[in-house]
């Protein structure tokens, strides 16, 4: 019987590190081409499994595969594509196995948060019931950090690197500007359930009249008058602040800020989210002159100033979930586990799928300081060994050398097309 | 006689390596010490002058001024405070002159741009009338990249790799995206009159399907179905589009996009929020979905991403205005003057501040791709060297590590108050 071939697929919004992770997963299928035949990925995702739109990765160089590493985003295309329920929607998971059948797959590795974790879940068991055993890894991604089991998700050590930098620096911008100028900055952070990333930002503060001087996190519900109370305490004290808050935060009544129509200064209704929702009321109620940055993908995408713990780990997951099926194991996902906080050590550990899927982890109240604008000392002992260390691409005349693959299409072997919902 | 001290200030809004022009003027001005006395920063700029807040840096150590080389923002303040005219408001040139001679400075260096150039050149002036004859040299800075006579200006280069790196990041991100989610991205940068900034983001395009699709320069005045059919033809041809949009463009008619109404110190109006009204077009009248970043200060303190031309040249220039004050010239700014494209050649050079001063360079017609929305080779030929090179700052515990300075004051000599406007 022929080898049996693999597939990965990267799901959802894409990291500076998931393609580090099929970094992982290529160079160690590679290692093992007595066992693993061809490794195809799917176009855009799972819609490439489903579309029988696959990417032969055999194409690519040793050298194109290993510069994955260091080059940000999904190399094969991602998609925001959730399959539903088994009950509700089987054709699609049936078809998922016809394509797998038709081109001899027996592996399944999917790169990607809560949901595609319960895709893998569900894709392994209906193969067992449909006759087709297919073995199914999940592999961690998340900038938002929201998984369960395992000490992190590969993606948001960079993010959090990124946020506590750039906050940082800014942060020194506006204290040399506040005596005549800018005296409040705001940046807004990803985060809308989970406020893991606005509170990476708390790492860039060594004592607390150093930026981030607030930060709001979703978990915390926002009042406006103890938030200006603190704001102003900030400008009076040290001359300015600086506010990172999460894109997430939520009125007492559980509205989201950005949805509840609030208006600028001007009266114009804000277009641009939570940040300049509070950076304009900062103005209006106190007077403020202000700046608002508003990081969107940069800070998702910014490998250039990737954590080297981060890219390690997403490598390793990568790796892991290769070794693992090979083992035998199925509908696991391999986890980060934290061994020791300082300094840093982590080794690879597994999980059962179906205690990962459809979970989400919060910032525990622990990590929250008790005003909720800062975060404790224990968060800080979590989140700083996930920003350690640097891992700088290549550059050439003066950017980064990010690696295009060739994403040469596998021929199609059913003759049906499949209509996405 | 006593030697003369020096007084050296920033002034206007911080860059990424203002600090290393004043690294180069400390250093050279210590190695000099047998003909300069002392070296005071004026507190939070010229402010620190007329409020006769000096910062004495010889109490820094030579390890500290080092530091400064990689340290973003100003590290002694800065300040938007523009002098008056000689005849508006000669109490504060007189002032200055009072406060250089108490503290026996016959040297002053400011750092900044056009306008700083215009003061300084006042100061020289009005001291020569006044018979105290004080040396003023300028020392170019600017992310707007708008002094004339010099190839470039110091801090330009660094925001512009910023700008590039992170619109060739954003453009990985989207293009990932693109098949199910995200269509449009949106890129809002710095550039108030002048495009150097947004056209800087057009180095991440090696060729046409690669982003920035679309940018969007002050010196193109905006015209929406244009702009709207350029937008749909990126998204129909390479399924993507990413604008990136210089915040000061302007309608037709003159009038910004985006006017929030306030105006700062200079008497500019406070601009912000364009990036939200182009990318919210994009969905009212293409339907895609966006996302949409505001780059703001981050972009201008990015020194974790800084161009190595830039500190190189910033660093430079600052050492040359020391050499040119011992030299004996006087009212003269030092220049980067382009010797060679590529390799790329450059020496400093020196201009009359007379020619510098409220003189502002734009985008020249040759640099602008034919429909208004790209660079053409010429514009490509001359940025490319700004952003060459890397010179990443060390770091501590996962984040860069940026000196603060003791920063200690002066004893004040001068009895009375001085009110600033």
């Amino acid at each position: 019987m022929a080898l049996k071939n693999a597939f990965y697929a990267q799901s959802g919004g894409v990291t500076a590190v998931i393609n580090a992770s099929a970094c992982g997963v290529i160079e160690t299928a590679r290692r093992h081409s007595d066992r693993i035949g061809k490794l195809y990925a799917g176009r855009n995702g799972i819609i490439g499994a489903l579309t029988e739109d696959l990417i032969d990765t055999s194409l690519e160089s040793d050298q194109a595969i290993a510069a994955l590493r260091h080059t940000p985003s999904g190399a094969f295309g991602s998609c925001r594509y959730k399959l539903k329920g088994l009950e509700e929607n089987r054709a699609e998971y049936e078809r998922l196995i016809a394509v797998f059948e038709a081109h001899n797959i027996g592996y399944f590795f999917y790169n990607g948060g809560g949901d595609s974790q319960d895709t893998a879940l569900k894709v392994s068991q209906l193969g067992e019931r449909m006759g087709y055993p297919i073995t199914c890894i999940g592999i961690p991604k998340t900038v938002d950090n929201d998984l369960p089991i395992t000490d992190c998700c590969p993606g948001f050590g960079s993010v959090a690197k990124y946020v506590a930098v750039s906050t940082m620096e800014a942060g020194l911008d506006v204290r040399s500007m506040a005596e005549t100028s800018t005296k409040v900055f705001v940046l807004e952070v990803m985060g809308r359930h989970a406020g893991w990333i606005a509170a990476a930002a708390g790492l860039a503060a060594e004592s607390e009249d150093q930026p981030p001087h607030v930060i709001l996190l979703p978990e915390v519900p926002f009042r406006k008058q103890p938030f200006l109370d603190a704001v102003r305490r900030s400008v009076e004290r040290f001359g300015y602040c600086v506010i990172v808050v999460s894109e997430g935060i939520r009125e007492e009544d559980g509205r989201f800020l950005s949805d509840s129509g609030s208006t600028d200064a001007f009266g114009h209704v804000q277009l641009g989210g939570v940040g300049p929702i509070i950076a304009s009321m900062c103005k209006r109620e106190l007077g403020y002159k202000y700046h608002c940055a508003v990081a969107d993908y940069l800070q998702r995408a910014a490998r250039h100033v990737a954590s080297k713990t981060d890219v390690d780990q997403a490598y390793a997951v990568g790796a892991a979930a290769v070794e693992m099926a090979l083992d035998g194991r199925n509908a696991v996902m391999p986890t980060i586990v934290r061994k020791r906080d300082e300094p840093y050590q982590w080794e690879i550990g597994c999980a059962d799928l179906a205690e990962v899927a459809n979970r989400e982890r919060g910032l525990p109240p622990e990590y929250i300081r008790e005003d909720g604008f800062g975060i404790t000392d224990a968060c800080r002992r979590y989140l700083q060994p996930l920003i350690q260390g640097e891992d700088y691409p290549p550059y050439r005349n003066g950017l980064p050398y990010y690696v295009r693959l060739k994403n040469a299409s596998v021929p199609r072997r059913l003759g049906d097309t499949f209509t996405l919902r």
